[in-house]
């Protein structure tokens, strides 16, 4: 996770498509201009490609191409199977989607194809390899994008006749014999044994909840149907366009696939990074909401950008970034004058090697017209556009002062352990409304970034040999070679509820929860309570809500709740926290586990976040009033951007 | 929309088939004795005109007319196409509408049919033919209802085949050639281009939003097969019974078609007034409808009373008086003491013809058994009865105070334009949860009315060359015509947000909003943002919520928000209000601008509302606490019913 | 219902399918061990007793139910039919449910079939009559428990062809002739009149509300579909299994057809009482939530054991005792410590004869694995487990002492009359959110609970004869047979709100409601009104809320509203109360009401709960605090269980 540095760039997402052929060129001049490198086109216009089955029309595309090349700016290209137009869907209607309540997810829109569908998939690769012999050896292409945001808008799912002949094979695959799965499954439970795999079905509409190993499994399935589709397409785009990069542009808080598992036969890990949308539609509460309605979180963004880093083994890009409002949020405000360029340089802080605006200029017309872009439907600048020039200069700035020296991303003294598997457990059985595995990642990620620490978050299977410390707020299912790595490990360890809690069978582990992890720590959790919203109970100096563990073990508890039970404990170097904490519970516990292994921590002022890179650090101020830095400084530390007092929306840069 | 006074009538609704015979005439001699002079009937009735197909059952409905005739009362006889019978929906069941989801909307209670079902259509003339021909001549039959309630239950929108097939015949008439449809549509955005009209689709059950163009076109061919429903009936109608008045109940806060098509061919509108059903089911805040719960906001009535006679042309009826509680809201009080009798002058002073109530006599059975009527279930007088005989001598007497000479309506100073459409365009777009177009036409007519104005609701199409103030809430969609109205109108013009937004195919104008009115005053909207509740910007003496528009104009701001944005411009008579003001800020700006064209405001206290009738003036007090209305009153004046401190539910009138 | 004392039992569920067979003698002797004395299995287990169609394997069930009754167990054996095995859902797949939006309720959990289906009634009778044959005769069965929580998974109502198909018989069995049924549901209204029952539909997917005389049809066919069902297989276990108790295990809050229709082929009413689960899941406030989320609301646990108390006619039990966290409600916390206990020993106090655990040992797969048992799924005992040794310990004790002695239920002074036709009535037309026949029923159980009274539930065909009290507290729908009972008997009599409301035929009666309860005293509902949160009317010393009725009589008014309205009237020994009350008026008007016929009331401190069992008294304290029940104690009073401080959770009995 670590390399040389590269100057990062700055790109653009691009339709040639949408505007007349006379703008091209000014709007290839302007980017160049506004000190932008590289352009993301072609996501979206299969229709214009091959308006017909097998007639291509290439000349626009060419010329489109030729006109950004023209102007000095590299071609990021895209497979736009994301959007197969309507003579393909007619041709074979059986390879829309399905709805969990058996209704075809319609043309009109955007990806309206199911994953398992064998047709589909021939068409992916047939326009693909149309694409890619095209312009795989194209001197203007640097890199390729496969397809547009997997599973946004729900489509990891399918509920077709197509995904169950799928899941049927691979349960064949998986099991090979009908009671293997029987057993593994505990159909037993309630008379749901099967003869055959004939008589499986998909586990939608039964009268109550279905078997939470048949969902499991169903949804272990349907991520592998995602990686295998990309799978194709990146062989044929590595076949036909060698030495370029590929990439695919992931989505925020989805996490109905294994990112990882697509990620294998990617080069480079992108995201689409919406800061206010995602805070508006996501768990935050309405407080949150409303005082960081322009801002965004102040951990939305930074934790994607961490989590991706790890998706892409270090490598990754923000390939769309918001420059204005977005449309498709409950409410759309603006960004405080300033938020685009925070984003820009906390994506560099964290390593990013290009942020990529999305758009160019917003389209007047269809589903995404009041989505703001750079310019405006008017051709003229959009705000954003001073930002960007500003941030442009910043950069060449940063590197002339050497604040981008040395290797582009610091390795973390902190790893988060997070696996796609685990969010899919707490989303088939929550135990309790809100209990999420992402969502425990997310707070306990807070909480570290409040205590001025920088975080990789990485998956169970990565190699955790060298951080100083290891959480792992929620990862029901462990793997053996987790378990062994651990023990391994010199790092302080803490183990979260619920970790432990399942076999890989979706089943209560024999020897009670954690499961393997005893091998770290002798203790079982004996029963679990989820508590209501205000069902609060109070230790000495911490606070337990929504979650709690009742634990029987041979260890002391270190922290102990006023009616006796304890809800932390220690063996060695490992931890195992019994329960969800609220916010400053959480960061006093990391804050003790920090200063064991001399991670230096500081309590940083509300909306402050900040950032190693190489040697230097960046501050950012998601508030939106002035905070004092000063106590996180050196004294006289010369700052390369900023000052002490950070404005709201500021950003301040220095050489430690 | 001004005529020679006629007294205003009062009527009622009437099912001589839900009764024995032998009830009939003493229901009519006491209709007659209360003051009633006419009688709806026959809209639900087809199961009895006509039990099976081809064989009619004239007798009992000619003796029923018989007996309201000889009791001295009008009928208003009504086509019964809202409840087509099971035999003629089993004999073509696809005559059904289909619901969003795609499940057929089924028989058993009304409204059961599709609107572009040709098979219907049919039998809606056939029907409509055959109760024309028996009625159309007869002497008592003084105007006719076309079926009931359009719209009501969500039931204007059908996603079935006949709707697609003539959805597709709408789109090759108003666009050609699907290229063009292509360019409109901007199809090009996600490659939902078509290449025949053969493949396009409802715009129902996509993975995502479809394409707003796609919908805005299904809404407007939606409400146009509305309109040509009607209109085949109305010319069946003309035809065999001359002479004789059309009409058709609307309903209250229903803006799924265009009312104002549909009333073209019409020669009244009529509307169903329910004033505390439509406060417990809309928008209203929990506050406002525990407030009102027993009267109705001050404004739901008047809204539509004002609505409707710019829809009838300045002719319109309250065809359905709410008489006590109604069955259907989410809770159902009942009216406070005198509120019906309110409710019927306040209906009168707004220029109603008729005051009709619903329902006769509660019926004991059936969906609606919990409805009240102006009599009980066991034919004793219910609680409205008395008001409704008070009412009589009342409208008596103020006719011979002269307080109902002159023209009915007088012309009011203030005209507020809301087109249907304009509607249809925020519920595809909100853009930000609760913006509407009909709630800031409502929320801009409560300021007004809160400071004593009259005001017309009027379309874009309407003239509106002599009012003193024109407001434009909410237009998205501007016509040509209208711009050119209000250049050469000499009137204060205040134009909302929003409007002049969208281009007629839902694009954003070339110009940028608010498009062609940049003749009227340059300046541009550059971004928008729509802020979640407890978002509130401040002015010095304003405050924004919920909806802010960013301007760029060569114009000094008027008013401006603490940081320095401008949210109130003025070129000469024309404003433009690039926000949502709270109310407070709202009537202060209406106060501003009405002073200017000398037009006196008065700031009515809580719940008091007025209303000009010639030359007298009507005041309603809505509140539960007595009011006194001797500020707004000449000293002297001299009261011809009620007076200066207005008891809850009262009404007084004076000639100024 | 009252007989001679027997010790009441303790039992388990046991699974022996879903065990290695290794481990049943060890379990066996355990449960013997801790006290318990009678086994429930099977009811899941079809798949392992018929593997395919014919196919029957008993040897392990033979062995099984030996290894029980090695131990000394008794068993309760069940038919399996609320599991149909895949093999038999494939057969006929529409045997299926079909669930209201027209989609069929696949296999994958349970109770996946229609009750209707005549199909998978024979197999129903074919599968039964197979288990009663090979162990009906067994010595160890003592008795039989017919499929599963019939209604739970809202199962009662199926949309199917095969629901219409016998709907349409059922309809033609009760009114005979179709212009019958169209007089008595009013189909005149909107045209709804059927030629044939041929034309009749399931009253689902209508536009709007369908005729609510359709619907209540449809309630009760669908309810008399249970029972048959039941009925069934009651006729073939007393014919192979004579001698032996029936039974079902009914469900809380499950009000979905009439358990006494059900009860009337069974011997002993059971039904699973999940008091944490059922807070949570029903109407609750959230204060109510939080305050007893680890106890339940103190009358969740007893109003359903009244209630059964009379389904049972007298013998009941707890078949499934909850005992730990569950696995299914929106959030699932731990029992207080000593809740168990509490619950046991509350259900002897109401006579129960059997408090049975559900279930044995938790299992670590499948959907209800995060269910507690009394054994943890690594063999251990759970928390539970001591607090049954306890109990079994106390039992014998308080029998010792006397306490169990005489008759096991002492016959209550008051009766409440709740019928489940009453509850379909107002959910079919609630006319206000929340109005519903269960929940004021439930709250003026609350109220007479809090004044320690003991209460028998009954329905409206019970003798009522004996009781000092009788209270109704909304039956729409009054049979003859209850008015004439009403007029003989010599109690206080108080009816609510709603009752007399409806005919038989879901009319208004001619006579206005209460209809022919106007033979106990001269008033008519004129008119009602329901009112939304907030919407409090004050009198003196009571208020009103969410329901207010306007009555016309003769009577002066017992208690008046503020406005001069009167709510509650009186005419000889009974009182008609025309409002909802809040909780301190309704407890202060059964404190009167007692008085008057000199039931001794006392006010319980908050929490705590008392009931009598032959010549002891029991007192339960749900509260979190310790309460003292020093002021209902006679003095020196001699405890048999507990002390006059009541510890939370604790229990205290005494022998008057």
């Amino acid at each position: 996770m670590s390399g040389k540095s590269k100057i990062p760039r700055l790109g653009v997402c691009y339709y040639p498509e949408h505007w007349p052929h006379a703008w091209w060129g000014d709007d290839a001049r302007r980017m160049r201009e506004m000190g932008l490198s590289q352009v993301r086109i072609g996501e979206f216009a299969w229709s214009r490609i091959e308006p017909e089955r097998g007639r291509f029309e290439w000349a626009w595309l060419d010329e489109a191409i030729h006109v950004l090349q023209d102007a000095g700016l590299s071609v990021v290209m895209c497979t736009p199977t994301a959007t197969p137009p309507k003579w393909l869907v007619d041709a074979m209607p059986e390879m829309l989607a399905v709805d969990a309540m058996g209704r075809p997810r319609r043309f009109g829109s955007r990806r309206h194809y199911c994953f398992s569908h064998e047709g589909y998939r021939a068409e992916s690769r047939r326009i693909t390899r149309a694409v890619a012999e095209r312009y795989g050896a194209h001197p203007a292409v640097i890199a390729w994008q496969t397809d547009n945001e997997f599973g946004c808008h729900d489509t990891t799912l399918s509920w077709s006749a197509a995904a169950l002949k799928s899941f049927r094979q691979w349960l064949i695959d998986r099991y090979k014999d009908i009671g293997a799965l029987n057993a593994a499954w505990g159909n037993v439970f309630w008379s749901m044994e099967y003869r055959s795999f004939d008589e499986i079905d998909l586990p939608n509409l039964t009268v109550t909840e279905p078997n939470p190993a048949h969902v499991l499994d169903f949804r272990r399935f349907s991520s592998h149907q995602v990686a295998t589709f990309n799978q194709e397409q990146c062989r044929i785009l590595r076949a036909c366009s060698p030495g370029r990069d590929l990439t695919h542009n992931f989505m925020g808080f989805v996490t109905d696939f294994d990112h990882h598992e697509v990620a294998n036969d990617l080069d480079i890990a992108a995201w689409d990074s919406y800061p206010l949308g995602f805070l508006e539609q996501f768990w935050f509460t309405d407080e949150e909401k409303s005082r960081y309605a322009r801002q965004g979180h102040p951990d939305i963004a930074a934790f994607h950008h961490d989590l991706y880093r790890g998706v892409g083994r270090g490598r990754w890009w923000v390939m769309e970034q918001q420059p204005g409002p977005v449309s498709w949020a409950r409410f759309n405000p603006a960004p405080l004058s300033g938020m685009v360029r925070l984003w820009t340089l906390e994506a560099i802080a964290h390593g990013a090697e290009v942020v990529s605006y999305f758009r160019w200029r917003q389209a007047p017309f269809a589903q995404e017209q009041m989505h703001a872009g750079l310019l405006r439907p008017d051709r003229q600048d959009d705000v954003a556009s001073d930002e960007v020039r500003r941030v442009v200069a910043e950069i060449r700035h940063l590197d002339q002062g050497g604040a981008l020296t040395g290797t582009t991303t610091v390795h973390a003294d902190v790893a988060l352990v997070f696996d796609y598997e685990a969010e899919w457990v707490t989303q088939i059985q929550p135990q309790g409304a809100g209990c999420s595995s992402l969502r425990t990642a997310f707070e306990w990620y807070t909480a570290l970034r409040d205590l001025g620490l920088d975080v990789d978050i990485v998956p169970s299977t990565a190699d955790i040999s060298s951080y100083k410390v290891v959480v792992v707020p929620c990862l029901p299912i462990i793997a053996e070679s987790f378990v062994e790595q651990l023990q391994r490990s010199t790092a302080q360890v803490l183990i979260g509820p619920r970790s432990g809690s399942k076999t890989s069978r979706f089943s209560i582990p024999v020897e009670l929860p954690p499961g393997s992890l005893q091998r770290l720590l002798p203790l079982k959790v004996t029963r679990v309570e989820s508590l209501r919203e205000g069902m609060i109970e109070y230790g000495s100096n911490f606070a337990v809500h929504r979650w709690l563990e009742h634990v029987d073990s041979s260890l002391p508890s270190e922290w102990t709740l006023d009616n006796g039970r304890g809800v932390l404990y220690r063996h060695q170097q490992v931890r195992y926290l019994a329960a969800s904490l609220d916010p400053a519970s959480m960061r006093r516990l990391f804050k003790i586990i920090s200063e064991e292994v001399g991670v230096r921590v500081c309590e940083l002022p509300e909306g402050v976040r900040m950032r190693r890179f190489g040697s230097s650090r960046f501050a950012f101020n998601y508030s939106t009033d002035t905070r004092s830095i000063g106590e996180v400084l050196p004294q006289g530390t010369l700052m390369l951007l900023g000052s002490v007092e950070l404005a709201p929306a500021d950003v301040a840069v220095w050489v430690e």
